[in-house]
């Protein structure tokens, strides 16, 4: 079904434009820019933020619609691109999927659920139906709407009921909505911004909506929370990952935005248990996903058995300078970050943790570029990547290390080239305080006073004397992630030259520890996509 | 009376050694490095860091005792410095107060109080007698102790039945007391650091103390809690600045470290209600007292009365840098931060903050040396400092702004050198998120990944369509402050030139409004004094 942009007038949704207009799938672009990221998702063009409507769907198909202006570089008219995956890293362009439905309105950011049940009665005759869940914003309101696909959630319907909720308010956005088992209802989370409150709701069927609890004024409260998500988690052993018996815990993550403590965006977490009605979090503390200043509106998958660690995608970037990274002048501004899986575990010290990981790499990583090992207390080594290769993912092991280490050990990584003089790099102390840090302040593709340029996290070694880094470098992107993803951090980088040197070097390593690190190509998934 | 370093193993404090043995006394040092703060409090020689026991005297001379190696230049063998000021600005260094008994102990923070009315019993005949509250440190544990000072705050006598807590921790620490008058008791803060909480004791006594509530893990965490504060605090309006009535609230302000969200440390605090045995905060968020990365351990006055606003000092560093920064050129390490005057307030949308503004800075404040303004929506302006003026202050009003403002409309300022091409800039945009920035990342004096080279916040116009920056810059220490102290930010720099020339440039304002600034000389408070 094909309709015109001057139809969405009407009570329904405007379609998604079909391809034989010209219109409906956003124009092709080559995916070959210097910043473009290999592995990670971004838009065809325009600018792109917050991740919406996150699910898995009946075949298995990863949808991943996302907050779009299909007609400029800078946020507004936001409309919901939309992406398809069988395995999260090669990603299909869709046509936009939700289209305002007046000039003066826009879809805001939510989520989407596969009503296999029918609750809704949208889907008598299927069990593959998908409700998006979403905020309409108007100059007057902010309301909650729902819009049905028959078509497994390529193309949708605008409820005629709308609003869902409707609750006098300017400021009240981005609805995620879960289906609670136990209770056999629909279970929404949606923040009052500017109020620091996220109101839960429950419904039977996605269009009655009952108030039945609200979370408020804990944590980092910054000047807006925005881009709630309460999702089941399961808690691991930090060594060995396995699961942690009889603990039914979820999560409560709310994104800040401005006003987060490293500068605009981040997102906190409160780690609690929930009946249907209430979330409890175990304590009043404020916990960041992130230690870098990229990783924003993260959303978890709908469609994610309990069997399996729920998997997010969050927007790597950070309103205080998204409208004016360099990427413009490749036709796009921001990517996502990589998909994670995600569980709660329990670290010395610290405490509960929120550990996230790359989700199964495996379609993307390629052959070993280079890999060595050493045992001395001082060494270095350096391999430069193939031309061809323009993605890498890094591990690196240090192990056999003793309980008690000299502050002055420590280890350094370094991703550079020698045709800039640019570089991008990492390292870490094993004793004193514990320091990591990330320093993207080599580059030089881009300069704005919100743009940090280091970032730093403290987390000991292991209780059994490992301690872990794996990074994965993507052309303006790198991601790196802690002793098995207890701390992580998402950062974009713009250097203008493709970084094509890797290099690691310890110092002062206590007798007895090993130095292990490989560097791996990773595929790009743009090569050959038939969407582009 | 004289003691010699050897007889340190008795059960009394080693008295401060006087001047005549010529230890006594720290080494003179001339306060001229190209880094030395001109008005804010730097130790003569060697490594300083948390402020402790700081109290009014019966008289009115500010007492401020610091930790103190006074045989390094990093951190180590800590003994309590001391410096006395009639202005909190012009401070005489005394001989150090207290020393370790052992060789193998250290005096680490905590506080003062004059007990006028002699409930220790150690002052049957005066009613100035100074009582501290310290931790020793040991290898085996952390315990709280008390000595007694006869005169006035100078030397110290240890307690014979020390200590006055021990709970057989080697994670105990900060001891903070003030006295409650409600119920005529002094009630104590300290931290358990590893297990973040924060106890709270009560004594007749200063001698006996009872525990009687906890407060844990209540907001950020970090991978420590130290220096905790619990401090009555006055609630005014943030306009006029006029004391909002029937409010009695105080603050619990706690300090992280390592793993404070900006790296390394910060200071959080609770607003609250306190009965005299538990602390009830308002919410369960986290509030950072600063913005930047270099204000730490900050400790609130004791004998400051109900009817003035509490002052504080904290260490302006942090532990991530603080003993790699290059003022050991000059043969000292670390600052004060300026004396601040506190009080609560409530800020649309963003709710209870922690105001503070330097406290009464006519001491230092001179000749006027520039002051403009303009009506225009864009213009620059800027002046050169003249040589003999290497601190100084500079007070930006922004006036007759509406209510919705374009967000480019925006206010730079920047401190500079011509001669090595440094400079320190900080910038406002009045619309959109109202974020302000602070950038250290032009001077070329340090470089360390973990010396973050910018920070910033969002914070709204006043209602009344003003906003103002007050700025002191000292040398190597900037202390901004937004909107009559709502925001505030303490950061270190090293500029290996003096900044001399300033320079304030506005974009895209609104019509109707008025820039307006002015800079001061602030005075050296060093030259001529009499400890040096």
């Amino acid at each position: 079904m094909t309709v015109e942009v001057g139809d969405c007038n009407g009570p329904f949704l405007c379609l998604a434009l079909t391809a034989s207009n010209g219109q409906g799938i956003p124009a092709l672009d080559n995916y070959t820019g210097v910043y473009r990221p290999e592995i990670h998702f971004s838009p065809p063009q325009h600018f792109m933020n917050d991740p919406n409507g996150l699910h898995r769907d009946a075949v298995g198909t990863y949808h991943l619609y996302y907050q779009y202006n299909p007609t400029g570089l800078v946020a507004g008219n936001q409309h919901w691109g939309h992406a398809t995956s069988q395995d999260l890293y090669h990603w299909e362009n869709q046509p936009i999927a939700l289209y305002p439905p007046t000039a003066d309105s826009q879809v805001f950011s939510g989520s989407a659920v596969i009503d296999a049940n029918n609750t809704s009665g949208f889907f008598p005759n299927q069990t593959n139906g998908v409700v998006a869940i979403y905020t309409l914003n108007t100059p007057t309101s902010q309301v909650q709407e729902i819009a049905y696909s028959y078509d497994g959630g390529y193309t949708f319907m605008r409820y005629a009921g709308n609003p869902v909720i409707d609750v006098n308010s300017t400021q009240f956005r981005d609805p995620k909505v879960i289906w609670h088992e136990q209770t056999q209802r629909w279970v929404m989370v949606v923040a009052h911004a500017q109020e620091f409150v996220i109101a839960f709701y429950t419904s039977p069927d996605l269009k009655a909506w009952t108030h039945v609890s609200d979370f408020s004024h804990q944590g980092l409260l910054g000047m807006q929370w925005e881009c709630p998500n309460l999702v089941r988690m399961p808690v691991r052993d930090t060594t060995t990952g396995a699961l942690t018996t009889d603990q039914d815990m979820y999560i409560l993550a709310i994104s800040i935005n401005p006003g987060a403590p490293l500068g605009g965006s981040a997102t906190q977490y409160f780690p609690g248990t929930f009946d249907g009605t209430t979330f409890t979090a175990v304590d009043g503390a404020a916990r960041l996903t992130d230690f870098a200043e990229d990783n924003y509106a993260g959303q978890f998958f709908y469609g994610i058995s309990d069997d399996e660690d729920p998997i997010s995608i969050a927007w790597a970037s950070n309103w205080q300078y998204t409208q004016q990274v360099p990427t413009a002048q490749e036709g796009w501004r921001s990517a996502m970050s990589l998909p994670r899986r995600n569980f709660l575990t329990n670290v010395p010290r610290t405490g509960w943790v929120l550990a996230s990981l790359p989700y199964d790499l495996s379609p993307v990583l390629g052959r070993v570029l280079f890999k060595t090992e050493w045992q001395t207390e001082q060494a270095t080594s350096h391999t430069t990547i193939p031309a061809d290769i323009r993605a890498f993912y890094v591990n690196v092991t240090v192990s056999g290390l003793p309980a008690s280490i000299s502050a002055d050990a420590s280890l350094d990584i370094v991703f550079s080239t020698a045709h800039s003089q640019e570089s991008l790099a990492c390292g870490y102390f094993f004793g004193g305080d514990n320091g990591f840090f990330l320093d993207r302040g080599g580059t030089h593709g881009f300069r704005n006073p919100f743009f940090t340029n280091s970032f730093s996290t403290s987390v000991l070694p292991r209780e059994d004397g490992v301690w872990t880094m794996t990074a994965v470098v993507d052309r303006s992107i790198i991601e790196v992630f802690l002793n098995g993803g207890v701390a992580s951090a998402t950062s974009t980088f713009f250097s203008t030259q493709t970084l094509t040197s890797v290099s690691v070097s310890t110092t002062g390593m206590p007798s007895g520890t090993t130095t292990e690190w490989e560097v791996r190509a990773l595929e790009n998934t743009w090569r050959g996509n038939s969407s582009i």
